[in-house]
């Protein structure tokens, strides 16, 4: 038996009581993840093969408006002040999650969304905005949703958007159903305000193979993928006791080998899955030498080329002298 | 129960006829790895994890000359007609050999060996070195010994040394036994006329975690390393089949999976461990659009950052446009 994202909506949404309003806004963070989630056991409703955990960036990330429209036969979709075409893939992907709201009704929208943050800085614009769009859109119906049901509902618009949900530390739990009922995202209640995530923004980014098509030849293609799951859940078991304990090297440590980890697996793959460009082992060398220089700095890398340091607020002088555009962000308040 | 090296010497030599020349010269060729040996079972035997398979490079290697001395209390090495201080890891390394073949008896000797490899062109020298050396030092021993007990002897040197004892493809063998007597190299029959090997030099190599470290490091941090030994199996068997059938495609395809799955291995091992710089990573992707263009290329590395292509004669021109600086080597008469 398989279940559709339209059954997973009727689900959840099919008993809501539909209290229609003309306009809703809402905003999501972007989120990094420390334990990544890399692997898909269904690629439909994006249900992942391992859990993953992310800490959300407070000031970066989507803001979308959703407006009822009356009289339109079709939705209309605006991505940074610019209108969208429906030949566009964006536009289709947003249609299709508005479908979702809509259930049987005519319901047509317009999506007004804006992201804050430069694609090129390869911070994930697709969690962010799914997590908005799927707020922003339950919010125009009217349905009253718990953060577990909003969770799921951005799962399957693209999956880490469902941690996109929640502030601070999130765990990502890849539950064991079939219809994905129980995978969903939930908020850690640590907050550590000393910690700090630095971007760093490669100049001359390649295109890259998406997220989707590169977990799927992953999973395919490498023999070393197998060992992949199990370490991911250890790394989650360790991040979240580091957590607790705010032990900054455990941290660091454990979200770094994750990262590379992860990268290894796509290296694995046929054909290679590579996602670094020079500059990105360049930077990686530096931020290994500061290491042995004994400044405590560790690194985490998505499926780009980019590469985010992360540390805490006292090394931050040491950080900005060998990286002098590092971005700094402060995760928590 | 565990054997030494000196064990494993007696068993092999203790029975052969000592008859001593005053010098003898051996030959042994460089070897890449279509096939990586990456990982120990015994370190101090160097018992490899898998089986691995190479190709010997014709014209490049070490030449080893051994002298008898006289009335001398200590062996004398030169390399590349430089005298080697005794308190050089090499003159250690190579005296520590040499004592296999002394067995009790006061022999000592003179050393001339002469690499016509630059270390810097990433082709490791040591495999060369120790299968030219255990050729040389039996030679002047008189010991009349068979490839494979030339192999054994290499590999106790430097593990992939005993495959340099052979020209041509090399099958190392793990072998199963405690004592090793079974992990050693033997030469496959097939020559392969039109197959060359592109040496790639990169400037500013870094400075590396040399293999002995590196292969015990991802065995004992990565847990990637668990899949490696089944691909490498599996890979071999592709290989050979490759080989016989003279598939360049299905070679090409498994020597660069290969080589990619061995490093992905040490990038996800804790500290990471990334042979590559910079460059080796625009050199990667220069060599993946070639493909995309058309040209059947592929890449294969070692514990380095260097870059070796495989192809074969017909391409050579394409080759060299994109990569003037190409060292071709003709892998067979």
């Amino acid at each position: 038996m398989t279940f559709s994202r339209v059954d997973v909506a009727r689900s959840l949404l099919g008993d809501c009581e539909y209290r229609p309003v003309d306009v809703f806004e809402a905003w999501a963070p972007v989120n990094i993840a420390l334990c990544k989630y890399w692997g898909k056991r269904d690629a439909a409703l994006n249900l992942p093969v391992n859990d993953s955990l992310s800490v959300a960036l407070p000031d970066k990330g989507t803001r979308t408006r959703v407006t009822r429209l009356q009289g339109e036969s079709k939705d209309i979709v605006f991505l940074n002040d610019q209108p969208v075409s429906e030949a566009d893939g964006f536009y289709q992907k947003v249609v299709a999650h508005l479908n979702l709201f809509r259930l049987d009704r005519g319901d047509r929208f317009r999506i007004d969304t804006v992201n804050n943050i430069a694609t090129a800085a390869g911070l994930a614009s697709s969690a962010s905005g799914f997590a908005a769009l799927t707020r922003a859109t339950a919010g125009v119906q009217g349905f009253n949703l718990d953060g577990k049901a909003l969770s799921i509902l951005a799962r399957v618009g693209s999956g880490s958007a469902c941690r996109s949900v929640f502030d601070g530390f999130v765990r990502w739990h890849k539950g064991e159903a079939v219809d994905g009922m129980d995978s969903c995202a939930a908020p850690l209640s640590q907050v550590w305000p000393g910690l700090r995530l630095g971007v760093l923004t490669l100049t001359g980014a390649a295109k890259k193979v998406g997220s989707r098509e590169g977990m799927a030849r992953t999973v395919e293609t490498t023999p070393l993928y197998s060992a992949w799951p199990a370490q991911a859940e250890a790394d989650i078991a360790i991040l979240e006791q580091a957590i607790v304990d705010r032990d900054f090297e455990l941290l660091g440590v454990t979200a770094e080998h994750n990262a590379m980890t992860m990268h290894a697996t796509m290296i694995a793959s046929w054909p290679p899955l590579l996602y670094w460009e020079p500059e990105s082992v360049a930077v990686m060398q530096k931020v290994w030498q500061l290491r042995k220089d004994g400044v405590p700095v560790y690194l985490t890398m998505d499926a780009g080329p980019n590469v985010k340091l992360l540390f805490e607020s006292p090394v931050e002088d040491s950080i900005r002298q060998v990286f002098p555009d590092v971005e700094v962000v402060k995760l928590f308040p």
